[in-house]
């Protein structure tokens, strides 16, 4: 038998690599020798370059950069597929538990992003993913631009590396003293949502609370954002403000888009890509996927469905464990290739008390799909 | 493909039959075609003579009995097996819904249930399956031995029909007036626990309270039986008051063995006999079965461990649907032939709210069942 694994992570209770090791172990229990090929699912967010790691294989490669308030640190990226990718979290130097207790999206800065990808650059990657997700931030991939050479000017034709709250100074852009060792690097921004980037469901208004800022803040925010999308428009020559994702992770997804011509992909699809899951799949019997909750989110390209889309084309079956699922909103999943959908609460419990459980409820779901299946063998 | 299904009710959710009309409504839509055998299973409760014609056919007969109170009745018993066998719940002449309001085990009667047996007899049956269970009693079935011609005295040889309060005051039982109509016929009673007579797990301390015993009456109604209990071995040269289930429905069990010599039988081999449980299965490719909730109970031959126990001999999958599992418990049960258990909780939601959905939830999980079943095809 050959079993790939490829969950998502149950969000605040199990992570994808953890989900991996629980199924893994019922498997060898009940079908053992089984080939099992473990993926866990990388979001973009914090642990995405383990994931990545743990997937493909590859190594962490450790960088000095400046933290969100432009102090150094130490951080990290991933290079995979024989030094050929490099995976970057933006988490990593720009997440929002490095700024624990001075949390301020109108002072954080993208800075050491760039500083990552310039040094997956000069190391001759032909492809880097940036896993936009966690950000402490709201500067439009400014900071990072800035790192890899891009110039910000105010009114007055002074040079200034913007931040949230300065989006609004910004009166030029000039992009064309661009790090060349970028130019020709595929840049995948993985993004899993599709806010636009100002406006009520933009980054500030929907992120922008989570990040530390009040009412009044948020406002200011998504006005700079207004600002820094129409400079954008006259650099480029093109209007992004409204392209899905442009404002995920304080409207990085924007400036990814606008500073390297970067594509905002589903995560799950970055993944898939990556760990050639076609050709992975050829001769599986089983594919085990989950999500936290399987919903009308779901249906928007999540986990779950990116991989049934795949698996359905070679007509594999596709297993999904979830924390939860919403009937009435995913009647749908069936038809879109996913098998069989296995709720993991063993019991009639609220959440606040499951959620203590999930790795034994886990186990035990998995375990009984396992007995069902063996037993037509 | 052929389909047993053999459920016992989720207690306060789903009675046995709206669970096999569930199931059977899913495995259409996924086996068209196949062969579906619904036995709702009976505890011996309210509803076991209606299981017990759904699961082999037959019919309700009308009888006008006494009720708890000696007031005059309309009651029932089933006649199954070609008017062979008849069923008999206790609670559909003794029950404790029928004392709404005035409940008071100290006063209520089993006479109606020796009426039904009576009936049954007369009718020429060869064997009569008693129910115990849910019964408003504590008579030690001294009414329904009345009712079939047992003559009861007290210390001034003055014969009485006994009730819980006047258990004291039994001196000596007659049974030889007896009624012939009941002498070859084979009497089972259904009975799932094993409580003895009296004492602290007996009848009236464990379930008087929930008859409408105050603490007082308890005690009262405890001394009753121990009376009761050596006028029995008085008369039949046995003590019965420890045997296991003596203490059932109002020490009916007791009474069921002194005055009928009564096998007691867990219900559930009762309805795996009638329904000729073996030769049903020797075709079946799934038998889907259930309780509300498995645990460290169910391993003490309830309805799934029972199920499971002739399904081994024939090694034949069983599927337990559930209303919870309680997993530390029940790791033993697939060695006792249960094949995979799978709770119906879609949501981490608690059971005060999941109870309303129990219905859905029990369609989402054969659904998913049957998919992954059929994937393997």
């Amino acid at each position: 038998m050959k079993f790939v694994l490829i969950p998502d992570s149950f969000k605040g209770t199990l992570s994808s690599t953890q989900i991996c090791e629980i199924v893994t172990g019922r498997i060898e229990k009940h079908f053992p020798g089984s080939e099992i090929v473990s993926i866990p699912v990388a979001d973009g967010g914090e642990g995405s370059v383990d994931a990545f790691i743990t997937a493909v294989g590859g190594e962490k490669i450790s960088k000095k950069v400046k933290n969100p308030y432009f102090e150094d640190m130490d951080s990290y990226y991933g290079l995979i597929e024989n030094g050929q990718t490099a995976v970057i979290e933006m988490a990593s130097c720009a997440g929002l538990p490095l700024v624990e207790g001075r949390e301020d999206p109108s002072r954080t800065t993208t800075y050491g992003v760039g500083q990552l990808m310039m040094a997956a650059a000069r190391r001759g990657v032909k492809k880097i993913i940036v896993g936009l997700g966690g950000s402490s931030t709201n500067d439009g991939a400014c900071g990072a631009a800035a790192a890899c050479g891009a110039k910000f000017f105010d009114a007055d034709q002074r040079e200034f590396v913007p931040v949230g709250g300065t989006l609004s100074d910004i009166k030029s852009i000039d992009l064309s003293g661009m790090n060349q060792a970028l130019k020709n690097v595929e840049i995948v921004a993985m993004c899993d949502i599709d806010n636009p980037m100002y406006g009520p469901a933009g980054a500030a208004y929907i992120f922008g609370p989570q990040k530390g800022a009040d009412e009044k803040m948020v406002s200011e925010l998504d006005q700079g954002l207004v600002n820094l999308a129409g400079v954008i428009e006259k650099t480029i020559g093109k209007d992004i403000s409204q392209f899905p994702g442009s404002g995920a992770a304080g409207a990085m997804g924007a400036g990814m888009i606008a500073f390297w011509s970067a594509e905002l992909q589903m995560g799950i699809q970055t993944v898939l890509d990556t760990v050639n899951f076609d050709d992975l799949i050829l001769d599986v019997d089983y594919i085990i996927t989950g999500e936290g909750k399987l919903d009308s989110q779901s249906l928007r390209g999540k986990v779950v469905i990116g991989i049934a889309g795949r698996a359905k084309k070679q007509k594999k079956h596709v297993i999904a464990v979830v924390g939860g699922a919403d009937d009435n909103e995913i009647r749908e999943v069936y038809d879109m290739g996913v098998t069989a959908v296995f709720p993991i609460n063993r019991l009639p419990q609220d959440f606040s008390v499951s959620r203590k459980y999930s790795k034994e409820n886990l186990a035990y779901t998995a375990d009984n799909i396992l007995r069902l299946i063996k037993s037509k063998m």
